[in-house]
């Protein structure tokens, strides 16, 4: 079955944060918008140059009220070095999720299990904890912050306008198509 | 577990492909790339739109050497009445399978129990069987072929080229990473 | 054990009806007299002669108090794009279930499972919602609308007159028996 | 699931035929068409009528090479003697199986099992040993031999013209249809 | 485990007994002695022998408050077209319970499985609705009636009597036994 | 299911007869009619009564071939002691088996469990193993040895004259009946 | 586990003592010492001795409260015509048990199952039904009942002088053991 | 299921012997008679008094072939500490059996699961290995070695003396009774 | 799983302790710190040096306010006759506990199951009764105490001082580290 | 049950050693001594000063032909970056094993399930792979690395020195004990 929309696994974890240690849950997250970003392990390859292009959109994201969570199986005392060291990382301003237990990469049905570490997969959870879109890549395809982007204000007009849908293609700003008989058959 | 790095699972449909009716299984995809997207139902809102946008960009895919498949649950006779109706699936070149077993979108893990119908998933599978890339929407967000063909291009970038890794926001010629011991923690 | 004299199950579905999508469901056709056509799909061959003979006889069923179904496991869209594209299927005025769950066409066990599709099945139900005739057909051998009619017709005198039975060959207005031990042993 | 298409199951009996009990099987009735004919008990009220009225149009179904059995509950013993003191049984040349053991009747599922008494069901069954036609009736409403007589010529004439089907209210003689992909959509 | 001394078990059943349809189960034989006399089939060759001569000595029977039941497989149909059409049966004048639901065979463990017959059982129950006396022969094998009532009688004699027991040959009106522990092996 | 017609279970059993101690088995019995008779206990009321009446016909079984036996649970010492000091008893020349395994009686369906004894129960074993005749009564009710005597011979009758069978009231050299489809429903 | 320290089974038997039937339970016995002397069975060899020497020894038993109670697996008529005729059998005055059910041989664990009789056995109950000593021989061997009398002396003394022990040899009258922490590693 | 005439379970242990740490075992004491002694547990209060009392009349033990192993639950260590330290055991010459893993004590149902310790029980077993004597007391009730030689010298007796019996208060050199038929109810 | 961090399990034992039995309970240790120390046997060779090194540094933990207990599955007895007779053992002041039914050796999982006898384990337990430290050694390898008091002081250090650790090479009085989110990565 | 003596599970592991990622398995290291010291997390606070400790006396342990791996559950690029960028960490020589898949932390039984991460657990394997020695702490409490290669010193000694035992307190030099029965209760 298809994680699209249920409702995210409740969770414990602890994130590094702006320089603190934090706790998150599914009872932290609840209410807003939000994005899951997992990928293998912290002072990888790929890894930095997709949290750092996350980084630099991440005012666009915070703009429209969504919150990104990294996350890894690594803990967040790693977490908390790779932010020391690395030039790329020491930009990231969201919260870098630690899943030393794996519960999180297990809900989101995204760990590796011969090798504990997550693929790079992308969810978005609207408010009401449901997952609306979901992306998965073999580890060696990096993703596109600004194509995260779109989808995600698709799933918000959407939400926002019962009764309408986006077709493809849809870029914000763009006409939407409000489903009715009269168009069945017809398109 | 995710579905990414495992095989197809067995199956046998019909497709309606250029006038005619075609048998399509797990073993006559075998070989080449392809894209399986899958869309709720024929003679709907969204699902021209997208179908389209592929339609447009067939002759790009077809360069890489990937095939298209649509697939709905939908029977071959719906999918032959449909584009002999509509001008926008009139369009359509490649094979439009028919799932009403319901066995490819229970395999893929997009159908909707409840409804009978499949979510908007995408999948990019290689020459061997595996699935490589997966994205799926709640059913009111369209997808964009130009993303997808971007995603095929880096999938097949380091299958080509084994020990190299694509990074974030990788176009076609762009530089890619080779990973090694010594760049760990120096990103 | 047959399905006659058992109980429908109980089921929610959408149907194309004059122009509109409505909700039909075990509760809705309780109550009165119901006829269940199932046939294999959309756009096929025997099924729209079929379709249409009951088109032309639907007043007389009306008359009677008999409402028709027609089931097939394609999607409501599909209903209504083929009521818009044929001329045999523009004739029917009765409601045109759609069953992509094949809940119903499980219910009815008509279901052929390797293919998706129903066979062609015909249901007597009375205002009870009890299966009182059945007949299924191979799909190759169509149905004939007027020996229905003759069916339904010994089912309803049968039901308002307890104590009576129809012989061989009934036809409206013909004697029925009345059976008692005097005539045990005497036919 | 239907019966339809599927395969007779096993079965031995003894039947009264013209003045000798004789042996029935599963694999005596192999290599003709045949049509099984249930009803509920012997010395009854509308099963003489219909034992009568097929009687009536033996001759007919001998010419197209069908063997008809009747088929009840009751003993040989009981149907040798209906046979001898009823006028209206006196007339049938068809073999009449007795079934006190009640398997065949499971196996066709006619079996009322409260009751020990078989509904009214008629069954067409092709050389091959498969079920072509069904039809099942509450114990009240009585069967029409000539019904059943299109039935089987419907079902040996697709039978022998592989690619044809007939049509609702096809008769003896009448155009068939022959379906290809280009009438999809066009009836 | 032996029936004897065991409470027989529920049934409901109908009866052919002078003319009439009658029903009979497990509360209306209580409060009074009743024997049941199972036997394969009407029609056949040794049970109207047993049968008659039940009749014969029905009168007996009945001056000791006994209530004889025939009883086999066939239906209460089969039993009054015996009655109408045999002599022999024609004298009957005891209830003749039908059991084509098989329950009542299996409930005194005489059915033949694989014939849907029973063998020819007798058993005595008294107003309790315990047996006290069973029989079972092989089928070949004829009952005799006066035997039946010399055992009734000492069944209703030690039922009379507590404390007393019936020797070897005893016969009515001949003395008994009172066992006591002076008779402990000196008899 | 009906003991009757089935082979006797496998036993080993020490018996007391005429001043010895012998074996007895499954084995030992076979090859000819036999007869067991079960009484509750040595030293006991009616038992004699049925075990010298028994003793006095034995002459009659020996003539016919026939060996009896009679059982109950007390030990072969219990046997010779009641043998040796009751002048009933005394007249036995047939073997007694002890059955204080209770093997044999658990094997024949006649152990009171609750009291470690046996009903009065008589079964006639043919020369195959196979129970033709049984006969169970409470244990107040004592048997008569000539009625046994009556079965025995139609037992044997019948399994000399295949085809033929006893009717009611049959003694030996009295008519018996041969089946054939004329006589059905002509008695 | 061993039986030695737990509490006896509850049974319901019969027994013969002193020309009575009674009733024996794990009721009755309860509240005073008792003896269970299991023996093969009545009539035979070594067991008449045995009971004959207790039966000889009886006076001191009584003299201490205990009562004695030998069981075997035959019934009561048989102990009791084997009181009636043995010489030694006849001084028993202690109940004799009749355990046919053999549910008293089984829960004293000493059934021979594959003979239905019990092994020489000897059991000493406390008043609290409370197994204190056990001895069990092969059938072959005899037993002692002065031994068993020093054996119920020594039990009953250390009930009646907690924290004293009987040491080897223990004879009435002689010295005991107190133990103590003392003592310990000290004889 | 008694453990008399069953065979020893599968063993091995280490023993205290004559200053030496030897192996038993179930194969090493096969071929030749022997007695196990268990006891509670080293340095305690009956125990060395029972051991004693064996010690002293073990010279008539070995006379009969007999060797006698002692057993509790105490270590090979504890054993060889206790010989030395204590005068009674220092008298000791068979081997002590070191049972800190309790298998032989199981073995012989006499470990009392909630102290870890043994019961007093003592096995006769003969060179066949199979349990011909059992005898187990409450720990507090000494036993004595002289009625142990009684019950060896019995059981050898009877084992060099097929078809002889001990009866009851046999002592070495006195009549034995051999049974036979005609003493059956003749004691 | 690791028994660190666990509840000890509750088990109830018998020590000798300073010339007496006495009770100690999972409920009797309780809070206060105490340190479990298992050893194979008495009597035996490592095991007394062992515990005269605890013995020598007892009034060190006395003063920590930790009890000592020494655990083998000797019995109590065992353990005072070692104590009398053995110069090292006899300075022993804690006390020590008899694990014969071995629930302790289990609890702690230190049983070898194959001899009955403990490995050389230690576990220091906080007043909480949770296990805070453990060492287990193969037999042959004796343990230090003074290292072992190391560890309880650090034990009770951290258990005072929250939020402190002690690094390693810790002792007494020296410094410990605080752990806070700016040491992260830093040491 | 311990892990003592049991053999190291299966596993595969990557490794920093040197400037280089290495596979180690239970394979490579078979044939010799081994130390595997588990450890909560890179970049915290005990664990650096335990590593540095060993790192300090490594050179010891080499010259015993003993490898030290320490394991924690991070990936291998964590210890490279952590190795890197400290300088306690950087003078570690010896194998740094990565276990995200936990396999090993749970092998050894130091997986704490719901953090993630291992206790301090310390495991001395013999060149059979046996565990000889462990040692777990909670993990607020240090190690001491000179008590560890006391003790691999006492673990080699008595491999090389079948039949000697090292008593408390042992030190490399001291004198042993060899186990003897004379030495039984004498130390």
């Amino acid at each position: 079955m298809s994680l699209i929309n249920t409702q995210i696994k409740p969770f414990k974890a602890t994130a590094y944060h702006n320089g603190k240690f934090v706790d998150v849950s599914d009872e932290s997250v609840a209410g807003k918008w939000s994005v899951f970003v997992f990928y293998p392990a912290d002072f990888t390859f790929v890894c930095p140059t997709e949290l750092e292009d996350l980084a630099d959109q991440y005012a666009e994201f915070q703009k429209l009220g969504v919150e990104i969570y990294s996350v890894s199986t690594d803990t967040h005392f790693s977490h908390k070095a790779w932010h020391d060291t690395s030039a790329a990382i020491g930009k990231v301003q969201y919260p870098m999720i630690a899943d030393p237990t794996q519960v999180l990469s297990r809900n989101f049905e995204v760990l590796i299990e011969e090798e504990g570490m997550a693929l790079r997969g992308t969810f978005v959870v609207n408010p009401e904890g449901e997952i609306k879109v979901m992306e998965v890549h073999d580890n060696g395809i990096g993703r596109v912050a600004s194509e995260l982007l779109r989808k995600v204000k698709a799933a918000q007009y959407i939400a926002a306008h019962p009764g309408e849908v986006c077709p493809a293609k849809w870029e914000e700003g763009a006409a939407t198509l409000t489903p009715s008989l009269d168009l069945v058959g017809k398109i």
